[in-house]
C-alpha cells in the first residue's frame, strides 16, 4: 500500500514510536478560527524543547471533532513540516465509521504522520465484531502502524480487553491509547498483550498518568502536557527511573494544576469548553500562542477566568510571558 | 428567508415542507461500495409514485455515518436532480460539531437541498448552552430552512422541550425530528411550539408514527418507508382523515413487517446491521434497487436471511420482483 | 399456597383486575413522618368516589423506596381495609433482589393484597436468565396473581419484551406495568402477548396514558391519577367508547395539569422531590389529606411553591378546599 | 461522639478502623438458603488468622441486596460475636433511601457494629442537595463512625468529590469506601480531605488495590480478600513499607486469581453470579465455608466450573482443603 518512506515532508528517519510523553496538540485558531499557523509552530518547538517523545495531532484536545477536514489536514501538515522528523506524529482520524476514517488515515498517510490513532465507530449502533472489521479495514488500507484509541465518554463503547487483545495478536493495532480512566481494565488489556512485542499501551489521562506508567504503559497523552510539557516528562523520567515517590510528586502537582479547567462555572459552559479554553489560554500566558480562540460553539473564557488561569500557572511555577 | 429560487439544480417550485411521509433514503450501493446511481434514481421513483411527501437524504438509514463527504454528495446530487422539484428535499448534515456541519450544510444548500437537518453535537461533550450555539451557528451560516435531529442513541444528549422551544420561537429551527422514542417530550415540544406558526414536528419512528401524528406531528420519517412508502401513505392518509382506527391497522401491519430487520442473530452482527442490511434485501427483492451491498464495517446478510426477508414481505403482500 | 380467600379484612368478592383506573396511591405522612391514617382513608375514599377501578399500593408515587417495611405495610393494611373489596388492591413489592422481594410478597398476600406488583433485580447487577428466575421464584412463593413493573429509571433494567412474553406464556406474570416511557417496546410486548388469555398491560404514564390505550393497554396507572382521578376517568372512558378525540383532549389537560411537578426550581430539589411534593399539596389544597410531608431526604416545597400547584389546580378547574 | 463501649455484644476495647485490609464478608449459606453459622465463624477465623485489619459485613459481596434483614443481621450477629473486639466490624446498611437505611442503621448498632457504611440513595431519582441530607439523617440517627459507599455500578450515582469533602469536613463522614472504579476522582476526593484529621478512604477493588494505596488510601475491601486474605495483606504491608515493586508484584498475582470470577460463561449466568458463586467456591475447596450456595436468583456454578475455580487456587498456590 502506501510506500511512507517517499512521503513528502516525512523524514526517512523518523524514530519510531516506543513510548514517553506523546502531548496531544491544542489546535491554534486566529480569532477568525483560521488555523494559527505560527502559533502551531512555536507550540512544536515549545514540546520538543521540553523533551517530548512524540506528538498527537488530531485528538480532542486539538479539538479534532470540530475542525473540517482541510483544517484537520492543514494542521498535521505544519506540525509534520515543523517537528522535520526530530519525532514521531501520530495523527488522529477520528470520524463516525470506517468508509470516513479510511479517508483520514489516506490523507494522514500523505502528509507524512508515523501513525494513525483511531477509535471505534461511533454514532450509529456498533457490535463487537463490527468493531473487529472497522480495525481490520483501517489496517489494510493504510500502511502505517494504527493505534486503537479507547474514549467511552467520546464513543459511548468501551473496547473490550478482549478485543484488544485480539487485534493486537493479529497485528492489527500496535498500540492502545486509553482515555477511559479504567485502569482495572488497562491491567486487563496489559495482562492480554503481555506477550506481544512491541505493542505499546498509552495512557489518556492527566491525573493517572503515573498509575498508568506504574502499570506498565508506555507512555503518556496528556492534554496538559501542552501546558506544561516538562511536567510530564520529569514525571515519566521518575516513572523509568523506578522512582515513584518521586513521579507522584511530580503528579500531584499536575493534579493541583490540572485545577485550571474549572476556572468557568457549569452554568455558563461545558467541561470540554472551559478545559480547552484554560489550556489555550495558559498557552497565550505563556507566550506560545497568539489567541486563546477555540471553535464554535464552544463558550470563549472572559477576561477574569483568563486571569484565574494565570493564577493557577503562577502557583505551579510556570513563568508567565511579560510581553 | 432564502431565496430559494436562485439555486442551480433546483425547480423555481420546489413544495414547502408542510409535513407527510418523508422516507430517509437508502443509498444504494455497488458491490465495490461506489454509489449506484442508477438505483437511486429508481428508489426515488419508487417513493414518488407511492406519493410521499418529501424525502430525507443523510440520515441514519442513508447510512450518513459511513459515507465520505464525496459519496453523500454525489447522493444528494442524483436525488435533487431526479426528484427534479417534485418534491422537497431535505439533506441531513450530520457530524461532530458545528464548522463541520457548517461545511456539509454549504455543500447540501449549493446541491439544491431544500431544507437542512442537523443533530447537536457530539463525541466531545457538549451543553446546552453550547447547543443553542450550534444551531444558531448552523442557521446563520446558510439560508435554509434547519430541522433539528434529536436521536439520543447516536448523539447521546436528548435535545431538551426547552432548547427546542427556545430555537422555535427565534426561528433558528424550522422543525424537530424526533427519533428519540419518547412520545412524552414529544407532546412536551408540540405544547411549547403550539403558538409558533409553521413549526412541524416529524416522528422518525416506523412502529409508534400512527402515535406520533396522534399527539400532533406533522409527518414521519420512516426507515421501513423505503420498503412499503404506500404503507405509511395509507397510516398518514388515514390519520389526515382522523380514520384513527384504520391509522391503527395500518401500523399494525407495519409494526409486523418490521421484524424483518430482525433476520440475522445478534451474536452475528448488530441490530443495525441487520437493519439497513433487511433494507436493502427487501428493496432488491421488490426490484427496485441492485445489490443488497452495505457500507463497512457492517456484516452483509446471509442467502438464508435475505431468503427471510422475502419472506416478510410476502407475508405483508408486498409484491417481490420476478426478474 | 396462600388461601387468598381466608386471608383476614379482605373480601372474599374482590373484583378481578381487568384494567381501568388504577391509581399508584400517595402515602400521607404526618409532619413527624409516621402514617396519616385518617388521610389515607380519605383519599382511598376520594379515589373510589371518582370511580377509578384499582389501587395500587407501593409504587414509586407512594414512596415505597423510603417507607421502612413497617409503615408500608401498615399503608397497604389500611387500604385494603378502607376499600373492603370493593376494588382490587395491588401491593408493590419493591426490594433489591429475591428473597428479599419474597418477604415483602408475603406480607402483602397475608394484608390481603389482590395482586403483586414487582420490578426485576437491581443494585447487584442482574442478566436476562436472573431476571426470569426472579418472577418464577416470586410467583411459585406466594399464590397471588403477578405483574412485572417495568421502570428503568429506576431498575436500570429494561424488562425485554420477549422476557415479559416467556413469563406471560407460562403463566408466571399475569400483567405488565410499564412505567418506561417506550411505547414501542409496549407495542413488542403487546404483540407477543397477543394470544394468551387474560394478561393486562398498564401504562405507567401520566402523559401518554391516551397512547398506550390506543396500543391496546388494559388500563393507566398515572401518579397524577391521586390529584385528579376524574379526569383519568374521562380519559379512560372515551377511550373503551373509542372516542379517541376526547381522549386526546382530556389527555392534553392532564398534560397540562402535570406540569405542576415542576413549581420547584433543579438547583434546589430533584424532579422526583417537586413531583412528589406536588401531588401531596394538590391533595393537601383538595382538602383529601392534612400534611404535605414527604419523606427524608426529599426537600419540602416552600410555600410559595405549594400556592403555585393551587393555581395549577385553579386552571384545571379543580376544585380547592375553602377549609 | 458515640460511647461504644455500652453497646452490648460489643468488646470494650475494640480498636479503631485506621486503615488496612477489610475483607467485605461472604455469606456462607446452607443448601436452604439458611445463613450457615459454622461456615461463617470459620470464615472470621480465617480472615483474622491471616492479619486483616477489620471486617466489612454487608457489603455487595456479603450479598446484601439479596439478604432479608432477619439473616442480614443474623450475620452480623454472628460476626461481633466470632471477632469479640479483635478487630472492628463494619455494617453495611445498603437500602434505597433515608428511612430504611437507618432502621438497618439503629439494627446495626445494636448489634455492636463499629461503623457503618451506606450508599447514596438508589431507586428513586435522587439529587446532590438529597444526598447531603441522606447522610446527615444517618449519621444524626445512629452516634457510630459512617462511612459514605461510592458504588456508581449499583447506585448509578457517582458521590461527587466535592459532596464528599463537604460531609467530610462538617463530620458526617468519617471515611469513603470507593467501589467507583475510578482513581482519578478518587485523588480529587484525597485532595479535597488532605486537611480532614482522621478521614479514611477505602478502595473497593480487587485489581487497582495497590494504585488505591499508592494514591493515599488507608485501606483497600477487596472481596476477594476472602479467597486469599494473605495476599491482600502482603500488599498491604509492601505499600506500608513503600516497596511498590512487592506491592505490584502481590497485585499482578492477585489480578490473576481474579480471574476465577470468569469461570461461568456470560450467557448463562451474570458475572455478579459468576463472582459470587467462585468466592464461595473457593471458599468451600479451601476448607473455610461447607457449601458454595448462593441466593436466588443467582444461577450456581456447575461442577466442572468449580473444578476450575480449583485449578485458579492451585495456580496461586493456595492450599486446598482434601477432606
Amino acid at each position: 500500500m502506501t510506500d511512507q518512506h517517499a512521503t513528502p515532508g516525512r523524514s526517512p528517519h523518523a524514530p519510531l514510536i516506543t513510548g514517553g510523553v506523546v502531548p496531544p496538540l491544542c489546535t491554534p485558531l486566529t480569532p477568525d478560527r483560521e488555523l494559527d499557523v505560527d502559533s502551531l509552530e512555536r507550540l512544536v518547538a515549545h514540546l520538543v524543547t521540553a523533551g517530548v517523545h512524540g506528538l498527537f495531532v488530531g485528538g480532542s484536545t486539538g479539538e479534532a471533532a470540530y475542525l473540517p477536514d482541510a483544517l484537520r489536514r492543514q494542521a498535521l501538515d505544519v506540525v509534520v513540516g515543523t517537528v522535520a522528523g526530530q519525532l514521531p506524529v501520530l495523527a488522529g482520524v477520528v470520524d463516525m465509521s470506517t468508509p470516513r476514517v479510511v479517508e483520514h488515515a489516506r490523507a494522514a498517510a500523505a502528509l507524512g504522520a508515523d501513525a494513525l490513532v483511531a477509535t471505534a465507530p461511533f454514532y450509529s449502533p456498533t457490535h463487537p465484531v463490527e468493531i473487529l472489521g472497522h480495525f481490520r479495514t483501517i489496517r489494510a488500507a493504510v500502511d502505517l502502524p494504527l493505534i486503537g484509541y479507547d474514549i467511552p465518554s467520546a464513543v459511548h463503547t468501551k473496547l473490550a480487553a478482549a478485543t484488544v487483545a485480539e487485534l493486537a495478536a493479529d497485528a492489527t493495532l500496535a498500540g492502545l491509547k486509553d482515555s477511559s480512566g479504567d485502569l482495572d481494565g488497562l491491567r486487563d488489556v496489559l495482562e492480554l498483550v503481555a506477550g506481544i512485542d512491541g505493542f505499546r499501551v498509552f495512557s489518556g489521562s492527566e491525573t493517572v498518568a503515573d498509575l498508568g506508567l506504574r502499570c506498565g504503559a508506555a507512555g503518556v497523552v496528556p492534554g496538559l502536557g501542552n501546558v506544561d510539557p516538562h511536567g510530564y516528562v520529569r514525571l515519566y523520567d521518575a516513572a523509568v527511573a523506578g522512582d515513584w515517590d518521586e513521579a507522584l510528586r511530580q503528579q500531584r502537582r499536575l493534579h493541583t494544576l490540572f485545577d485550571l479547567i474549572r476556572v468557568a462555572p457549569t452554568d455558563r459552559m461545558g467541561r470540554y469548553s472551559s478545559a480547552i479554553g484554560a489550556f489555550k489560554a495558559a498557552l497565550m500566558l505563556r507566550g506560545v500562542i497568539r489567541y486563546p480562540t477555540t471553535s464554535l460553539p464552544m463558550i470563549p473564557l472572559e477576561a477574569a477566568e483568563i486571569e484565574a488561569v494565570g493564577k493557577h500557572l503562577a502557583a505551579a511555577d510556570l513563568p508567565v510571558s511579560t510581553q
